[in-house]
This record gives C-alpha cells, sequence and structure tokens, in this order.
C-alpha cells in the first residue's frame, strides 16, 4: 500500500492558473531578453493579471487562517503545493516500508552550475521531503539541524528520485535521512536533525 | 566602498516581464481558491502568454550557450537572477571588510511554518549567498558540504539580512559562513566547504 502524501493537483480553479504561471516562468528563463518576444507587452499582460488578482484577495491575516484551516496536506508551500508556482511541484508517495518518495524533472527554473540543478534547490526539495517523511512516520517537528552532501552534480531535464526516510526518534530529537539520485546514483544526501515543536496556527 | 555582486534589474525586457510574473505567482497564493477571481479566465490569460513566449524561444542548448556566454554574473539563477521569477530576486552587495550582505522581504511564496520562512527556502538562500561571498573573496567552486543550524524561526513580511563571508582556503577546500538575521538576532546560520571546481560552460 501506498499513499499520496501531498496535495493532488486538480485541473481547474487556482492550480490551473498556477500551472500556467509555471509555463509564464519557465518560458521567459527560456526566452531570455528576447526582442521578438515583445517583452513590454508580455509584462503588460502580466501585470494586468496581478492587478485583476490583487482586486480579489483577503487580507493577508484571513488569508493565513485559510491556508492553516483544517488538519490535511498543504497546498500553498513552496515544494508540494499546487497552489505555489515556485514549487515544481513534488508528488510525494509514502511507502510501506516507512520510506517516502517523489519523481520529478526540473528545468531551468532551478538551474545552479550550467545544466545543473541549483545545490540550494536541491536542499529546499530534500528539507521539506524530510519533513513530510516525519509525518509519514508519525513524529514531526520543525528543522534543527540540516547537513547536505554534495556528491555528483544532479541534472535537469533529467527524471531524478527524491526520498527520505526518520531513522529514530529520541524524546523531542527525530532524526530523518534523504537523498536525490539519478538512475540509481545518488547527487545529495541530507541529513536531518527536527525538533517536535510546531508552530500555532493563524487564527 | 562596496559593489553590486549580482546583476541589477532594469525596468525594461525580460527583466519587467520577470518582476510582473513575479506579481502572479504572490498575487495567486494570496487569491488561494477565489471563485470570484475567476480562476479559469486567469489560467486562460496565463497560457496564452506562455503559448507566445513558446513561439519565440531557442532551442534549451542554444539558450544555455547564451546563458553563460561571457564572463559577468549570472541573470537567470533562482536566487538573484532579475530573469527569474522564483528568485526573490536578492542583490547581494560586497562590503570593504570582505563580507557579502543582501536585505530582503520575503512574502508567501516562500512559507513554510505558518508566517514564516520555509527552512529550505532559507538554505537556498544561504547556499546561493556563500557561493556568492567566494567569489567576492577570490576562490570559488561547488559547495561540497553545507550545514545549517535553526536558531529561530525567520518571519515573513519583516526585513531580513543575509550575510556570508569566506572563512578559509586550504588548498582546493573553501570554508564559507553565513547568516539570516532579523533585528539583529540571527535565525538561520551555514557552514559549507566548497571544492575549487567548476562545471564546463555549454558551447
Amino acid at each position: 500500500m501506498t499513499l499520496e502524501l501531498t496535495a493532488v493537483p486538480n485541473n481547474k480553479g487556482v492550480d490551473a492558473a498556477v500551472a500556467a504561471a509555471r509555463r509564464v516562468i519557465e518560458t521567459l528563463l527560456h526566452a531570455g531578453d528576447n526582442s521578438a518576444a515583445e517583452m513590454s507587452d508580455v509584462a503588460d499582460r502580466l501585470n494586468a493579471v496581478a492587478d485583476h488578482l490583487e482586486d480579489h484577495v483577503p487580507t493577508v491575516q484571513q488569508r493565513l487562517v485559510d491556508m492553516w484551516a483544517g488538519e490535511g496536506v498543504t497546498r500553498h508551500d513552496p515544494v508540494t503545493g499546487p497552489e505555489n508556482a515556485i514549487a515544481p511541484p513534488l508528488h510525494l508517495i509514502g511507502q510501506e516500508n516507512g520510506s517516502i518518495e517523489a519523481r520529478v524533472t526540473l528545468g531551468l527554473a532551478y538551474q545552479g552550475p550550467p545544466g545543473c540543478v541549483h545545490g540550494g534547490v536541491s536542499a529546499l526539495l530534500l528539507d521539506h521531503t524530510l519533513g513530510v517523511a516525519n509525518h509519514w512516520a508519525g513524529d514531526s517537528g520543525m528543522t534543527g539541524t540540516l547537513t547536505l552532501r554534495y556528491h555528483r552534480p544532479t541534472p535537469l531535464f533529467e527524471e531524478l528520485t527524491i526520498s527520505a526516510r526518520q531513522e529514530s526518534v529520541d524524546g523531542r530529537k527525530i532524526r530523518t535521512l534523504g537523498t536525490i539520485s539519478v538512475g540509481g546514483e545518488v547527487c545529495v544526501s541530507a541529513d536531518g536533525l527536527f525538533i517536535n515543536t510546531h508552530l500555532p496556527r493563524p487564527q
């Protein structure tokens, strides 16, 4: 038995608009400073969308309350959130053996060294995945210390496997390990110490 | 004397379109699943922009060559890049004392715990800042090991100071330290070991 641990995007509502925004982010990077693309017209069209949305937003405080209502998975985080265009997004699946896993292929928006994933992006994806692995195992908390080791460059445009597993719980201290690999070879490994504490939800 | 170490966004061309895309990312998150905002129409408008841009992009290989041409600062990375809508972006300034620094205020797109910056986003910003600190000091390379310590939650919507400095160089090993702080209090500290090696530029 496996279980979806992260929000599943649907094809309508804000998720569809966010999926389109991801295409905009990636195609802007791909286009670069390309006069044939009439960038000032593109800027006007995007600003018009932002203006329209700003006319329909709640206060930030109200939005924070809504975001954190209920006990479900988050829909807004920058790693798995279908409502966050920064997120690739990762779809993390809980495995019967206690580990969790996602497969993802990253494009130009996540580039560090030429043609490779930014080391800090790998850190972002792993920090979040370790946190979700803790939820899957039962005891979760906030990151205390996170150590990343970079074994080889992580390629863009190839399917990566991101996995994590809770190793141990000792009182409030939780230790969790994870990796990003490609074709069975580990690119980045993470070793996290989490503290079993949570910030209050906005209300 | 101080020096801008990262690309300065201009108000035209792709930078203006990317700045507008950042507004779209943030307002989509702020709006949430809000039927009054007519999200399917928003999705259509954003997909139309992406379709238009896709008609004007070079091949990925050509774009990679262009991105990495010249010896200047990158314009496309996910931390400082004015051409990357994922980047806040950070404007890193080199200080006469050898350290570098940026001030930035982060919004909903970078949220982890309620009202706070995602721990993995802090890792992303610090990894990149440590790398730029190495360029400022003279010897630079790729991240080998990065350790993040989380001292207190990092708030959204407040001005953060991100700073870094190269500590030592021992052969090909470079050690670099950095922090994210708010109001003089350290939220996250980073300790990085970099290896003086670089991937070849695409050509």
